[in-house]
Order: structure tokens, then C-alpha cells, then sequence
């Protein structure tokens, strides 16, 4: 079984790009032509969902190496998301997509595991076959363990909150806990369970999510935590731009990946693409934006040092 | 429309008992006749699941006021544990039951609201339906506030994790800040955002989970969150006993749920329980189970001041 990290690196390599896109459906920002005549009926706009999330596939899998689904709005939905969201799993695994489910989970003992167990793992008996699922810390050491066991035994990943993209992050995270703050403490555990569960390119299958709206704090945990991979939020509509995601990378450009949701998958809708495509165009709207941010991202750090495709 | 925190003292002082029962279905531990006979069809697990719970339901609905579900072990079956879950939520509501999902989300933003959206309601727009719904502070307050808009709009609740009944939860909430615990300073948030949504009876629709294992620390935050209902875990299986849950409750003997899972709904297995009624007759043992402790709690706790039904 191939580890996450190398599988992760593989797929970077061969795309040339640390690109990461985040499949974010929203009912009020679908493109026109994917929205259900009955916008009273739930199964019908998880039929959109899948639609607008496979027709993402079909456009960013020659170009990307990984995508996010977020699992809140397929959950929004109900058992009809749901349905929705293991589809779209499984037609971004068949388009050779490494796949991480972005749902913020954790709980303990058995429950942990059971989290674990449902969504890790790229094959069966993970019943979702996610390459990766986010988690969250709060909950302690002991909490996080059932993950990287589980992710070890099945060659899949997890990516802890560290340092979140968002204003109110800050309010216990840059708490000062032992003389640094709150978020460099998660840190020093994840960066200890990477080191754990080392694979042949020197990162842990153990990650850390790192918002690039924190550009200083991005570099300096890249230098404190080296053997964990980033997932770094807060990309373009978040605000954030390529020299402020810069840090996150290490010499060869490997080590993160760098996510873009309403700002790639919604491109028909901004001002720059609108005039050009608007929505029946949306998936050439999705093309473009895609392109450029893989362009920004190559001119602006050590991600342009990675093979071109 | 009614408070949360009004209808839960309602429900409450109907059955005369904060007991709280979790729904957490495991494969390994179903009764044996409920047990599907193709074990590698999930949807006949999830059909288990549901018929489990249900029957569950049908015990206990005369005898508490609440029930827990417990998501991940939903989760681990896919869609097709989803799809029994909604199902659990409809048929507790049906037979008067608050329903509070355990599923410990949380999310920035837009997310955020999703998942507010989805879960909290007891009617529609909300997709599950759910009374309540527990939540992560990690990501910090403004996470935290579309859950509370949509919990207010909706007379639903949340319930914020402040001290987590495992061992590990001390790793990060135990960690001191401006001369306390990190707990404690989550604790503080929560209590402000209960003391702006408080209902008739004194509580807010924000509460906190604290766990049972930890009394000092229980009956330190009952007196530092006035305003917070707590949800204690931690009571039965996990070893805390009904003294130690004691300092949850305010004078009245409310202010507290106490959950109890596995030691209420797999009493068919406990060694007390086993020889009178075995894996046939469970639910008689869940009775039992789940009378004794509405008697243990009315003997040590304030709790005992309820009525009795």
C-alpha cells in the first residue's frame, strides 16, 4: 500500500501543480442551466450537486492533483446529499483525483474510530473512500489517535486545524499557552504524529491545515512542523494571494497544497469571466480560473519550481 | 415559537428526569437477533440500525425526555446509514422526544451556516430536524455564530464542547491561559453567547458539553456558566456515577442532561442484566437499565427535587 503523502506527491508531480479545489456547491451560486425546475425538491438539487460536482471533475482532473468536497452542504441536504456526496467521491477517484473530505470531524475512543473507519481509505471497507478527511484537535491527543492508526493501516491521510483562515480563529488559537501561542501547541502534536507515520518523502500522514490569511504564521510552522503536509485555506475569495502562500512550500515545492473553492468552481460569476462565459459557459469559466491560479501560483513560489505539464 | 431550553425543561419536568439516552448502534454489540444475516450488505446494517433505535425508542420515549444520536456510527455506513438516521430523528420526534445529534461539527463561515441549516430545527427548512446539535469552538467565535442565528430563529440549541469526559481531552483544555484553563476560557464565550439568547426559564440556547469524569471541574463551570444547560457525557460506561454528576444541576435540579449509551442500550450484555434477560429480550433490559438510572440520579443528585412521574 502506497502511503498518502507519496501518493500525494505522485499526483503534484505529474500535474505540475499544488493546486487543490474545493467543491463547495452553494443552491444560490449554481450555474442557470443545473438548477432544478422544482427548487422545492431536495432529491433534485442533490441531483444538481452531483451534476455540477461531476461536471467539475470532468473539467479540473487533467489539471489538479487533488479536490475537497465540503461535507456541510451536501449535508444540508439530508440523506439525499449524502447519496449526492458518495458519488461525487467516487467519480473524482475514477478521474484519478485524490479525494479529501472536508468535514472538521473528531470524537472519542470508539467513536473516533468509527469516524475513522467510514471515511479513510481510498478502497472498501471505507465506506465513503476518501483519500483524506480534515479533523479537529479540540478534543485531545487520545481523540486523534483511531485516526492515524486507521489512516496508517489503509494508506490514507488526516489534516488537523492548526491555524484556521478565519478572523475569529485567533480567539483561542493565538491564545499564549507555555509561552507560545494555542496553535503552535496543536502543532508540536500533529507535527509529532507526522514523524510517526513518515513515508518514503519525508512527510507524515499526519497533515496540518494552516490558513494562508495568516502568511508569517504559514511560514513559521512550516519551519516547526517539517514532516507535515499543508492543506492551506483562504485562497482568493478568502483574500489571500500567491506570495502569501509562498512559505508554505519547501525548497523542491513540495509540502502543501493550496485550496480554491468559490473562486474556481463559481468563475462564471466573477467579473472577470462573466462577460466572456457566464453560466452555460460555466465549465470553461471553471477551466480558466483554474489555469490561473495554477499560473500564479507557479510564477509566485517554490511550487513553480515543480515539472510543467 | 418555544425556546429550546423551555421545551427541554418541559419535556424534563413531564418525565421528572434529565437522563439522556445515546443512540450509538455499533455492529459488534447489536443484539443478536437483530443482526442481518448477509453482514457484508450495508444497507441491511442500516436497516438494523434503525430497527435498533427504534425499538429503543419505543422503551424509552414514556420514561426520558431526550435522545442523542450519535452521527459517526450513522456515518460509518454511508449513504445508507444517513438515510437510517433521518429516519431515527423522525420516528424520536414522533414519539415526543427532543433529539439532540451528536455529530461535533463546526466549520468558518458560509460552512458554518450549512451546517446550522441542516441540522437545527425540529421542522422544515431543516433537512435532519434535529432539537439540537453539538459543536466544536476550535475555529472560534464567529464560527460558532451562524449557529446560534439559526438556533435562535428555529427554537433549536447547540451544545458547545468546554471539558470532554476522555482522558485525552486535557491535552489542549487543560493548557493555561491568562491564568486559567483553556476550558475555562471557552466556557466564558459560551456563556456569552447563552446570556443573548436565554429563553423563559433562565438558559440560553447555547449550552456546554462538561464532562461527568471530571466533577470538580462540573461543579466549578455550573457556578462560572449560569446561563449554559450542560450536557454531561461520561456517566455509566465511562465510569463517573451519579455523585459525580451532582454539582451539574441548579437548585431546582435542572440546568443538566446526563447521558448514558452503552450502558443503557446494550444492558442486555451487562453481567447484571445478562442471565434475566440476554440478547432476546433487550428491550426489558434497556427498561431496567434506563430505570435505575432515573433512580440513581433522583437519590444523589438535585435532581431528585423533579417531580416524579
Amino acid at each position: 500500500m502506497v502511503h498518502f503523502t507519496d501518493r500525494l506527491i505522485a499526483a503534484i508531480r505529474r500535474c505540475g501543480s499544488p493546486v487543490l479545489v474545493g467543491l463547495d456547491p452553494r443552491r444560490d451560486s449554481l450555474p442557470e442551466p443545473l438548477r432544478p425546475r422544482d427548487t422545492g425538491d431536495v432529491w433534485a438539487w442533490a441531483q444538481a450537486y452531483q451534476q455540477f460536482c461531476c461536471g467539475l471533475i470532468d473539467v479540473i482532473a487533467p489539471l489538479v492533483a487533488v479536490i475537497k468536497p465540503q461535507m456541510a452542504f451536501f449535508e444540508h441536504l439530508g440523506p439525499a446529499g449524502m447519496t449526492a456526496l458518495a458519488q461525487v467521491v467516487r467519480y473524482g477517484r475514477q478521474h484519478g483525483l485524490l479525494v479529501i473530505l472536508d468535514g472538521k470531524r473528531n470524537d472519542i475512543g470508539s467513536t473516533a474510530t468509527a469516524y475513522a473507519e467510514a471515511y479513510l481509505g481510498p478502497a472498501p471497507p471505507s465506506s465513503w473512500g476518501a483519500d483524506a478527511l480534515t479533523v479537529s484537535p479540540y478534543l485531545g491527543d487520545d481523540s486523534l489517535e483511531p485516526f492515524v492508526q486507521t489512516a496508517q493501516a489503509r494508506g490514507a491521510g488526516i489534516f488537523v486545524l492548526v491555524k484556521t483562515s478565519n478572523p475569529g480563529g485567533k480567539r483561542f488559537q493565538d491564545l499564549r499557552v507555555d509561552g507560545g501561542p494555542l496553535y503552535a501547541e496543536v502543532g508540536r502534536l500533529v507535527e509529532s504524529l507526522a514523524v510517526r507515520t513518515v513515508g518514503q518523502g519525508g512527510y507524515g500522514a499526519v497533515g496540518a491545515v494552516v490558513g494562508a490569511t495568516y502568511p508569517a504564521q504559514l511560514a513559521e510552522l512550516r519551519t516547526s512542523l517539517p514532516h507535515c503536509w499543508f492543506l492551506v485555506p483562504g485562497y482568493g475569495a478568502q483574500g489571500a494571494a500567491a506570495a502569501d502562500v509562498a512559505g508554505a512550500f519547501d525548497a523542491q515545492g513540495l509540502g502543501a497544497i493550496v485550496n480554491s473553492s468559490r473562486a474556481i468552481i463559481f468563475a462564471h460569476d466573477r467579473p472577470e469571466y462573466r462577460q466572456t462565459y457566464g453560466p452555460r459557459r460555466w465549465q470553461e469559466a471553471v477551466e480558466a480560473a483554474t489555469r490561473a491560479m495554477i499560473a500564479e501560483l507557479r510564477a509566485a513560489t517554490p511550487a513553480g519550481q515543480l515539472p510543467r505539464d
